[in-house]
């Protein structure tokens, strides 16, 4: 094998596998909306057909939402699972957009050439850099360096209902020595980064109710107990002034980072002043005690998603209501259980409440944060093949939000997963005018190369 | 004069009395509504012209608004003024009227005969009363007993915006000894009551915000401090535990009760626990070193109205909200100063708010409490003359609703009020299906011949 024969192969080739990203991304494979169907049906139906032409076993496998697509390509040294999703967001506001979102066309701009469309940065384009790597190597070398399953889903963007049930099913075909990732992004736009943190997320979403009927607060006024006061109460209790959640118990399996990581953030020179300037804030709202980065990366939050009750119309109405809401949301950190601070937070909640007062939840949403070992030295020889590539080293970073493929990875197939991605904070992901840098299209498609040379 | 001959004709008189009260019940005289302004011009003009048949110098005056009706009759004795509002509320939402609102009818009922319809409790049937009253004292003794002023508003129900600038650019005209006040009702639909207490109300209508864009909690979660947090911290340092208000001075000018006031209303058994039942609620919530009723009657109150912050639709969004809002009012009592409570309020709120963040208020309503000097003789007068007709001695109470008229009387004109008025708790004003009680009506109009014969 010859790294430098696959990375020349890779520049040379850089156009056609632009134009094949292009045809990925005309298909408008939207999972969340029924309409489209049969675009996202048309999306596997094309990755079977590109796997296949790389002499990957390919096929699309059925479920009651969107099918996946697995290949299996057989060779030496260890197994590796890819994992990248083929689905993409809704458009709208679809007026907001500078052009088609499903007609994807390369830009220059003041910051480079960028891929223009849904789905570029998230993950069409991400996962085409596996593909692309595979590619080269393949026609540098004839066959791929070791085994890989490539397992490609069409629900990520609409909660992944299959994905579970799927994996647990199909268990023994989907286990392998490790799992790669390309669903994230690099750190700060700027420093190529492995994430091994991920916050899991718990949800919570309720009404309490008091009186059984609005109340006019001329004749209630003071002596009826009123539902908004009482949420407010109960939610400003669940956070001390020093930024620390209350719920007896909640910090149990939160971990400390290790010596390493610790002074590998602290590199990093965060500035989260800008961080924080560029969206209008002035203070860290989190832990006094935690730096910034911890209590992005790696510490548990509660955050109010959103509260409503009583009158909320122009002009005054002088109603006491019967009723008011909240929905929350707790990131969890390493063993947190999410299943024991629901429990916690709802006795927490019902002891405040005032007799007579009952609650109502919509919700059983819950999974747990996870955090990789590093020990695997496959973590080491990634870092080092992405720090080969970019004019940065690259680093172990966390991730505030759940990416709960990870966690599955890990608790249905026992393998740990290297989340690498090559996005940046400016693509738009979710939002109009969506767009991945052709830099990140191209050095992705490097980065996988070397890493492949580096696992094999 | 002989009293007993003018309740007689009172009673003879009572099917042309509700004949009449038909009539002014069948105009729609919504004040909100401009399609309804002629209506509302129809309602005064049919004022005038019954005023006027009682030998009252009558006058329909034009305001920005709807016009107010103002006539004046001479006699001997003191000078009185009666204030009542021809104006009605909306009817929405119409489907929940068993009949046309505006087809008045008489119908049998359980617990008797009861006029139905708009506005036959709010206020047409309360106004109809002392103008039934005084058409029998004239039509027995041919002239009226006093010198009365009668003062009738069309915008009661629309916020009254003609109300204090007519009074003040006619100060002279309507300045008498006292003012009776017909737009309350009985104590617990049982005893007559003369109101001598009103809470004043101070409205707060604001939004907080923070980051100056709505932010994912995945990415900024526990470190961007979130509005919504910072409102129910807020909204939640307003009482202490045991429900007092904790803004700085608050109290100032919360008057004690006289214990003539006290022990009278613990002699009305008010049944707090039956009061809050009924609407499903089960202990008080007020300061708890006060009873029930001065809870509602004669102290001040904070109420949050409406929240509502993020995203409060199906589901879940990880989002953390720019901004947060909420409605608030304050019932005020004694010389308790809006002005000056808002301005704590405001300096309590704005300290609360961390760096960066920013409030914007949308209101300046406040109206201050207002409480009658009962010192005035004709207070005992009118307590005994309602005493006389009904079957239980009447009391003085307190009521926690707003009525705005009672104190501009006292702060632009100097006169004291009597709220006198014969409403029930179960008379639906502001809803579908308002009625009167026939007994309300007949009683009432000979409540005021005796009030009438006591003052003069």
């Amino acid at each position: 094998m010859s790294l430098d024969a696959v990375l020349a192969r890779i520049d040379d080739d850089l156009p056609e596998a632009m134009d094949r990203l292009m045809t990925l991304l005309r298909i408008p494979s939207i999972s969340t909306d029924p309409a489209y169907k049969a675009d996202c049906d048309s999306a596997a139906d094309w990755l079977v057909e590109d796997l296949t032409s790389l002499g990957v076993t390919t096929s699309k496998r059925p479920t009651p939402g969107h099918p996946m697509v697995v290949g299996h390509i057989e060779g030496e040294g260890p197994h590796l699972l890819f994992y990248g999703h083929y689905d993409v967001q809704p458009v709208d506001p679809l007026e907001l957009w500078d052009r088609d979102p499903f007609d994807p066309e390369i830009q220059d701009t003041p910051k480079g050439k960028v891929i223009r469309g849904r789905g570029t940065s998230d993950d069409k384009g991400q996962l085409m850099t596996f593909i692309e790597a595979c590619r080269a190597w393949k026609a540098v070398n004839g066959s791929l360096p070791c085994k890989i399953t490539f397992f490609l889903e069409g629900e990520e963007e609409s909660g992944s209902p299959s994905l579970v049930p799927f994996m647990k099913e199909n268990a023994a075909e989907l286990t392998a020595d490790i799992a790669l990732i390309c669903d994230t992004g690099l750190f700060e736009s700027q420093v190529p980064a492995i994430t091994t943190q991920l916050r899991g997320l718990l949800g919570e979403d309720f009404t309490i109710t008091g009186p059984d009927r609005d109340l006019h607060s001329g004749m209630y006024g003071g002596i009826a107990m009123n539902p908004i006061r009482v949420l407010t109460k109960i939610l400003a209790g669940l956070q001390d002034d020093t930024g620390r959640i209350t719920l007896p118990g909640f910090y149990d399996g939160v971990p400390e980072l290790s010596d390493d990581v610790r002074s590998q953030w602290q590199g990093l020179g965060f500035d989260h002043a800008k961080f924080l300037g560029d969206v209008g804030l002035v203070e860290p709202a989190g832990e006094q005690d935690r730096t910034p980065l911890e209590q992005i990366w790696s510490r548990p939050t509660c955050d109010i998603n959103g509260i409503w009750g009583g009158y909320t119309g122009a002009g005054f109405k002088t109603v006491l209501p019967s009723k008011a809401s909240a929905k929350l949301s707790f990131r969890l950190v390493g063993t947190q259980d999410p299943n024991a601070i629901r429990k916690t937070f709802r006795s927490y909640l019902e002891d405040a409440l005032p007799p007579g007062f009952s609650v109502e939840y919509r919700t059983e949403k819950g999974s747990a944060g996870s955090q990789m070992s590093i020990d695997d030295p496959a973590f080491e020889k990634a870092r080092k093949a992405l720090s080969d590539e970019w004019p940065r080293a690259a680093a172990y970073v966390g991730c505030g939000g759940s990416i709960p493929i990870a966690g599955f990875f890990k608790e249905i197939l026992g393998m740990d997963a290297m989340l690498i991605g090559f996005g940046k904070d400016d693509d738009q992901i979710h939002s109009p005018n969506e767009k991945y840098d052709v830099e990140s299209f191209h050095k992705g498609t490097r980065s996988w190369a070397r890493i492949l040379a580096a696992l094999t």
